[in-house]
């Protein structure tokens, strides 16, 4: 997107870049469960979400599809500095429109089946690179060494 | 309202989850100034609030309400880790309306008596549950052992 | 502005609170390249600002100029507490208005000229003092003793 | 809420009037979970919703509550006139936002497990008898004699 | 207005296309209580409408005549098939706004004295031929042979 | 799109759910002539649309296409039950914007082109699945055995 | 509501302040007939209103209801003067909506069944307390000694 | 318009209601110089108005005939009073949109040549009986016996 | 401003014309308490106002101190008059936006600080010169000679 | 209109004022075929236009009415001048609202059938003498001597 | 305001770029009679505008100011190029609001006292550098050699 | 597009059609560096566009790309002309957004290396043949033979 660090450790914490479900290739976001691995619909699907029904999955898709990318990125970048996704202990999240809270909140359930994170919800404007972008998640690691 | 950790403990910090002023039980952000103690009162008096004049209380009531409860809580909090209110070294505050900015200002300067914090003030769009919350803060507390 | 403290130590942290490009004896936001030093400027028309040019300055000396405020002023807390720019790890950039990030993110690059840091970037509705504030920044600058 | 019947046969067919989740006593759509009976919950728990987490119900209980009541109230309707769910072949289904069809469509699903009826979907500006009123299903029942 | 037919028999069943309030001649829908027969006026004053005072009159005329209009159109097209409004078993009404109908339910009183019909009511956008139409009412007659 | 069936035989009564012109493999609405048969073009251009020039047709044809593929699907909906357009006695067509009803309008001349139906039209707000969708139409068929 | 004067005597002329219908327990404004005495209601009954109809009623109460309390007020004010309703002779009537005139003019006119008042009426923005206030009558009494 | 008094005496004063510039045969507020007399319309010429330019006087005429009318009507009521327009000492002039003013002031100086009244001027909303009201004065006399 | 007589003496009544804060100099309306006397910035600092914070008098400056400066103006025109505040027995309070009221409220208070006058508030559209004034008060004073 | 001319040679060019279809005795902008001579509306009915069915001239008679008149006069003020359509060598074309441009285009081809002008096009927001007037053209004539 | 040639000679025409009223200096547009000259102040003065009364001049004065201005550029041109106002044969004037027209038609005829030029007006959304300017002119001269 | 001619020479000039940024093939306004020639996006480098960020370029982009495109199309026109860009002395710019018009102006310069056109800039609402189009540009060529 534009030159910055995606993670940086500062002693015993690493910080996140603020993280948005864009594909790279393409330059959009993303809008559909098509474009996720077969894995995560799987657990998509036990949420209820990615029913095959166009009317249903045009509404839900693409909150659902970015909600799964974004936090998966963040256990990815987790993995990559040695931890999971039990370290990621603080999470501020903006949304473009809290109604698409419930759908992540289910999502982001998988990813921490125990211990939930501190968690700041705020809904804003806008994100970068553009309108399709529903929600942004800033993740604080604590990592010591 | 969801499943957070209100606070976490890294090192010799302890992060809060951004706090808002939601009565549990009916749900409803606080409006008024009978939600609060009769001692919070007193301190509001002290500042010229809560009047009793209906056409004014109307108008102030509900962010200077939510602003003491907010900051309330966040000094409770503080104490459950051991620490004060001061400890409480950094606030990222969150309005609907800047406009509610002064109430705020004043309120919080009956918390930190002496030394402020380090803050940051934008405005946004809305907050969770609903469009009666008017304030969020989210405090970094620092606490070596 | 009002009371707060700029910058907070806290362990190998130094905290700074959200900083706007206002000019404090006017108490309006910078609007215009006359604002700047001379050195400033120099920077700047090297991006191909500040032209000279009514009918282009208008439009992007209000962003440009703010963007190098901000970023300077950041950078003269970092050395007041016997840093420099490059400890400022963490950025957290909120606009109102994302279509001034180009702009904003050249001039970002003639502060950090190697390693870019940790960015989140989110458009918020307003700032203090007013609606002539186009962004504010909140840094985290990790200067371990 | 006015002079109408409820329903009226005609040959084979028996038409109802359009249906709206509101509580006569009340005089207010429904817009919790509680409203409902323990069964009509369990039901929708089956589903996914009604999960007691305040931030997400409070999005997605009204509509998921009025989409039982309305659905209920035709099922009943079509037991008085000795048919039943099934005869009900026919729905016009008008919501002020579609983007609440896919918790109606999930709902819907439980009323009718083997043949859906014949639908219509359009999205309008208000119901009676008021703004918070978001379905209205006007059905159509097939009762030969 | 177009080609289409104003009534059509299948079975047992009479359906009439939407009415609106259309003077055929000078193509705007009616707005005046001045374009009603005296009869009708008669009747309208009993409700205590048409009350010859200029800002009370302006505000409601244009709804109390196009809802006699609508609904004396509707009887006219029943007698032609040889029934009456009685057989006119359900109506679906749609409103530009829905604040018009206690007006239209009053004046429908007097058209069903007795049984009222099945009714379906909605809030929508705009009729044909333009925006000073208020309500459209489509009738079904159920007229066994 | 979703779980419902697309027509129902009641007695000697066909009802058919709610069309609109979606490409089922694209999930999205007819916007362009190229999306119809040779055959349907020929007849769209005999009425002086599908003309070539760009910034004409981008205008007209995702209305006429629609409005085209919307009555060919009733079409065949009606020779599927063994019966023919001219069966189709009554149409409620719904419209985002009223303006397309000229268009509209002459598509169906092609389809009724002796006895025109029993016709409802309202403009509402949107329909399923998106707001590429611009006609709805229901249509009613008499074919009795 | 506000330290202010209910009424002031000078000459022979009483003043009063702007009358809203604020129920000064609740602190909000009157929005249904049960909120009025049961003579007020056999009054408003005698006009049409009232009628026990939802959805009627929903729209019309408040207008209605706010009308008689306000004017009601004037002349329980006139009385503890030593006057009566026919001694206000000056009325300046601000709505929010002029659509509710013809309601407020029906109720006016059973408290000036002889002699009409002088009369301003205009449409402003909005009254104290809130927004459910819909009008504000301030009145002048002649009351020569 | 509806029930009220033109005018009436209490003391030394005489109260005006306030008045519109309303046709009262046509029931539409003057918008050309046509529907002023010759002699007005001579006057207004002194000023630079009436210019017979259509792009002109379709801005200028509906305020300034409405201007004319009002103020000349307040004359016709201080005459019949057995006063002249001196006597009318205050004014409370209520505009549609105060970019109207600078005509308003001009039309009014003829007929306040030498003195000039107290003077209030607001901005509201709208008028009785409709939006092509452009102003609405309330005058006050003083006419000593 | 414009043409008008800022008092009239009527009998026993003088009237004010409607006063607003505006700098017959700078032709703006008061926007900052640098535009006060050092006495009034005095009492204003007694009710918590005028706090030398910037973002704290931004907000609330332009009510608190045109407040000031329309009630001083209505004393010193009582005074011209051989009267004093306490004369001006009745007050109409114009406001751009209520939510000023609380503000408002307080600095009257200081004026009144015994009897408060009858007090009539509406919030309107606009006043004159232009959209920075937003307070516009019309006294009335009794003086009986 | 005003004070302008309706056409000027310059050397070998004739210039001609922008044209709008405003009826000089009504002073309102064309808006039905009506308004049209016999011949022009029967070179309208080859094109589709000038159906007779209400609902569908009612949405397209304006523009189609406009863009004749506009066109014609263009043709009017060439032959006065000695020239013919085709030396109209150039036009530019202001609509109010582009989705007009088909028809336009359409009835454009009737007075260019062979050589077609130069052509600038854009949407604009408003014309003189007022917002019923949907097109404005600026013709360029070459009629060198 | 940028790079580009205020007039250009070709063959027997002169090109004016499009002009608007901007101070090179303060880089605003004008907006007061102030900054105008003496000599334009008394033609001004002589249409009725510079009337010394502020809620008349705060209206009026930009408009009129810059219209002077725009007109009195040309003419300064026009003679640069060795001719005069009436080789001014040709404006086309772009408006930010029509409403403007009547003042800038009476300031024209000032510079037009005999033959007008042709004219094309329309309403546009903006101009450069800022929203503060409400007219551009565009001339063409005619001026054979 | 449609039917018109992209030039036509008059005596010494050839006047240009309006020229916009749309692709032939697709249909579509430019919206990315990648749609340039490779030599075009060398020189946009050189001024700093064409960065390879994607939230810088999204931004960017559609407007220098189009700028670009508008600018060679009309060289190419001049070309086929027998002239070069310097020949196109007058130009008529529309812009969607002036905002757009910094950008515009440093790609023109690449266009005009010495002596620049006459220019007029204005924003208007919308071009053919859609909403993503930006720029609008008219040339006016002096090719004397």
């Amino acid at each position: 997107m534009a030159h910055y660090a995606a993670a940086q450790r500062a002693g015993d914490f690493v910080y996140l870049s603020g993280i948005v479900a864009v594909d790279p290739i393409r330059r959009v976001a993303l809008s559909s469960y098509e474009e996720l691995s077969e894995s995560a619909r799987q657990s998509l699907r036990g949420l209820g979400y990615d029913t095959g029904q166009m009317s249903v999955d045009i509404f839900e898709a693409p909150m659902v599809a970015q909600s799964w990318f974004v936090l998966d990125r963040i256990r990815q970048l987790a993995q990559e500095q040695g931890g999971e996704m039990a370290d990621a202990i603080k999470l501020v999240q903006y949304f473009r429109d809290l109604r698409h809270y419930p759908a992540y909140n289910r999502v982001r359930a998988l990813f921490y089946p125990t211990d939930p994170p501190v968690s700041t919800v705020v809904e804003v404007s806008r994100f970068l690179p553009g309108d399709d972008v529903l929600v942004e998640v800033e993740a604080t690691l604590y990592l010591p060494r």
